[in-house]
């Protein structure tokens, strides 16, 4: 029997780039950390810092795949970074130019997508089979899971909720519009409507403090941000009916200041509420380690050993068997 | 070998029932047309409705499976149709009650899952594996194609776009809501923007014939309800990324008057427009019997014969063996 590879699952935002082993029940077994170097550079520069991160982690342990969970568009290949608003990438082919330079098998996808995947295998969505992953940082990340698999789109974009348009001719985007949901509902959201109380600079982590020492502006602040964010959960359940929702992100370690008037919100905008199950929206299992933990876990499997393919196929023929 | 037996879709819609005997390739063999008993009646009113223009289109012949399409919310085990505003069925095991009373095995979902089904069987979505179908008709109907399949929820309920918010405490809904998509997108929303400039009771197809002469009341109206078409688009293809949009119902008939004002909104409004594919917002194929062919469709696919099913085990098989 070979010695057991390990599996590597590097998650890249705008501030710091993540790489962990993770094992196969998702526990993350060590971690290395880089600055990410900024979106102005050369795209070699956030390359390096990759590399010094995987190779400080990796040692002299024989790498079976690296998973890369990238803050941006990812093509439906998984080859090319279209665009990232944080990172010097420009649709760049960054798959296939890290796996040769790093001699190993990788996966890339999307960040949200990933961390809806460490979800799903390790985490909030457990046994159901449809849920929709949204991830509250600066802006909005989603992702859809359908049939116990995340739907990754034609160009590789679903789950770009954050862009959906809440308010005609509202607020003003980085993307380009205008009224976008992350513009209402997200940290950028939160620490402007204390701003607008005339509280200068606070972050989220601040003000979800202030707020549970019952601060009446950081209330105000979660009861604003929460109602938003069930609102749109509403037109997101009225469309795809999931089973559940997972509320990950920094934002969501405010928990119930966030999560209860949300809830609320989506009982009283959700379209025939009184006939269907409401879906119980539920705060992420697995923290900020989750985007680099569903990329391990793309890595493991999609690059399992010959002999687990062979055990895959035979389970599949014994399935069609059972389903006949 | 059997006689070829008959597969029956019909269609419960606001105003008619329509059913139709389908042959495998989508074409319509034969209809029967009965108006809707209305809301405020008995159940068995409808079901006697349904019966009759079944059994004017049976005659004699073998009836395989009858598919119903009901304009309502149709629950995920397809068994009971748990509210619709139209028809006099209350949280109703519908299913299971008329496939005792016609003898035969009865299938039952809801109108626009059908007439996606159709679409993508036999019209416009054709080999694109993932599409938004988009309804127009008094208000919005709706279903999404994930993988060359309609999904349908974990209540039955995916696909209502047409009571997503669009606009903040906006006009009221008869869902209860404010400010939903269909208050402006619809046949209502076009005759509403008419009666709005001072001209009192046109129809939809009397604005579309008035529009096609230059009419600029009528043209303005077009522009309003296809910009309101695109602007939801775009959230709809945001969050799904689907691989093409269909946009059937009553009022597709205006074709580019609808559609053109909507694809440039959609252009103008998407994510990430420059970095993707925007999909094409194409006209459906089929026309007002979509919902009886995709229902007669689920029919025929859901009681195929026992010696059709042992073929269909031996596909999979096989098909598991190429994928090995």
């Amino acid at each position: 029997m070979l010695p057991v590879a390990l599996f590597i699952g590097v998650d890249i935002g705008g501030t710091k780039v993540l790489a962990t082993a993770v094992s196969s029940s998702g526990r993350v077994r060590g971690t290395a950390v880089r600055t990410t170097p900024g979106r102005d550079v050369a795209a070699s520069l956030i390359e390096d810092a990759l590399t010094e991160a995987v190779q400080e982690l990796a040692g002299v342990r024989r790498v079976g795949a690296i998973g890369i969970a990238a803050a941006g568009f990812v093509d439906a290949q998984g080859e090319r970074v279209r665009f990232a608003p944080h990172l010097p990438w420009r649709d760049e082919g960054v798959r296939a130019r890290l796996a040769e330079r790093w001699s190993a098998p990788v996966v890339l996808d999307n960040d949200a997508n990933c961390a809806a995947r460490a979800e799903l295998a390790h985490g909030a969505v457990g046994a159901a089979g449809s849920a929709a992953v949204v991830t509250l940082g600066t802006g909005i990340g989603g992702a859809l899971i359908v049939d116990g698999a995340v739907i990754r789109g034609y160009n590789g974009m679903a789950g770009e909720f954050g862009h959906t348009q809440v308010v005609p001719g509202g607020r003003a985007c980085e993307c380009g519009g205008t009224g976008c949901w992350e513009q209402y509902c997200s940290g950028n959201a939160l620490t402007r409507f204390v701003r607008e109380q005339g509280v200068e600079d606070l972050t989220g982590r601040e003000i979800t403090a202030a707020a549970e020492q019952g601060d009446p502006v950081a209330l105000a602040a979660f009861a604003s941000v929460g109602e938003w964010l069930g609102v749109g959960l509403a037109n997101l359940v009225a469309s795809f009916d999931p089973q559940i929702v997972v509320v990950g992100g920094g934002l969501s370690a405010a928990g119930d200041l966030l999560l209860e008037p949300a809830r609320r919100a989506l009982r009283e905008s959700l379209v025939g509420a009184e006939h269907r199950t409401v879906p119980p929206v539920v705060r992420a299992a697995l923290g900020p380690e989750a985007g680099a933990i569903g990329a391990a876990d793309l890595a493991r499997q999609t690059f399992r050993s010959a002999g687990s393919r062979a055990r895959a196929r035979l389970r599949a023929v014994r399935e069609t068997d059972r389903h006949r």
